[in-house]
């Protein structure tokens, strides 16, 4: 580090007794055969578009439903009901992350034992949605191009508990726009996470997003 | 709404006893003649180049310093201090937003009295750094046209607290690769906040940086 930069750690515990419910949550929809996806990232970096390309590219084969959650709007899952998916509308009234009572309140309005995969959209945000334990049986995040390489170094928790990571918006690695670099970016994951799935696709394009897809479905049909 | 999406509001009151500690650090920092300014924006959207265009634009004229908040890396802070600007680390150990008493740890290690201007690089989230005032004289916020010109409907707080909007990337509205409509984004920005100031940026190229920097010189040297 550099010597006229002042190090100071502002240190805060964050309690959770989120992860029992989160625990109970996941049994549940083992037995019933449910697949729940806690999809995390950036505001704007392609959620709404990414559940868009996923459920249309999977609706011949799974019975599918979406819980948004959103502020104030209710733009995302005004998409998802005009594309022919079931959808859900979670206002969070300024909260900045979902736990397991609220997925539980979009959960109580879908008939479970029906559906085959359930994905939250969870609040665009790259801090506190990763602290808390939605009932998941995968997370997912989305980094996009746009938003720099650099990331996992800076959001390391997200990246560390997430079991997928979608990077949207390559269509953007082939302009002077940006110096996105992949295999770096790759690399620093990498780093905090041995395990994680990685996906680069174009929502815009739809280039990567077989891929992803087949990915899930084989993912889904061996559980 | 479409009659295939259930609404359920999940309320949560935040509150926070941060006001009066912020009312109490704006009167001292005015005292000294020493404007604070609290930027905020998605990951990505570019604080540390706002900044370093910023700082760069205005270090003849004024004497500045950098407060950076970030989780876990030293990234940001590097980068400024390379440009020869003073900078503070603080690293927030997980915590999503910036408050008063984070911001006095901050400027305690500043020469606040031989300071014009300092700014807070808030961490990166449009949701949470809206709830809690810093003490900044001034807010701004960054939208980049990769995160799309819906984000005022979305993150309506942070749109409705700030001074400044700085859009930013504004060169990717020459490509194909996105449909950001700016007057649109501006319309939807204006109807929950009628004073905001808006600069159309880019810190790659450097186009309407002057505008900008123009502007915050004024607003400083009438204090």
């Amino acid at each position: 580090m550099r010597d006229n930069i002042k190090l100071i750690k502002v240190r805060e515990a964050i309690h959770a007794d989120n992860d029992a419910m989160a625990d109970r949550l996941r049994e549940e929809l083992k037995a019933s055969r449910t697949c729940l996806i806690n999809l995390m990232s950036s505001p704007g970096a392609g959620k709404t578009s990414l559940l868009l390309q996923t459920t249309a590219a999977l609706k011949e084969k799974l019975r599918m439903a979406v819980i948004e959650a959103d502020i104030d709007s209710t733009v995302d899952a005004e998409l998802i009901a005009a594309s022919g998916i079931e959808a859900i509308q979670l206002q969070t009234g300024g909260f900045c992350h979902l736990d397991v009572p609220m997925v539980r309140q979009g959960l109580d309005s879908l008939d479970i034992g029906k559906l085959d995969l359930i994905f939250i959209e969870n609040v665009g945000n790259l801090v506190c949605p990763a602290e808390f334990d939605t009932g998941a049986a995968l997370n997912v995040m989305i980094l996009s191009v746009p938003e720099g390489d650099d990331k996992p170094l800076k959001y390391p928790l997200m990246f560390s508990k997430c079991d997928v990571l979608i990077v949207n918006k390559i269509d953007y690695l082939e302009t002077p726009l940006t110096d996105f670099n992949l295999a770096a970016m790759e690399k620093r994951v990498r780093k905090i996470n041995g395990t994680i799935q990685i996906f680069p696709v174009s929502c815009r394009t739809g280039q990567g997003i077989g891929d992803w897809t087949d990915w899930l479905y084989r993912r889904i049909s061996v559980q």
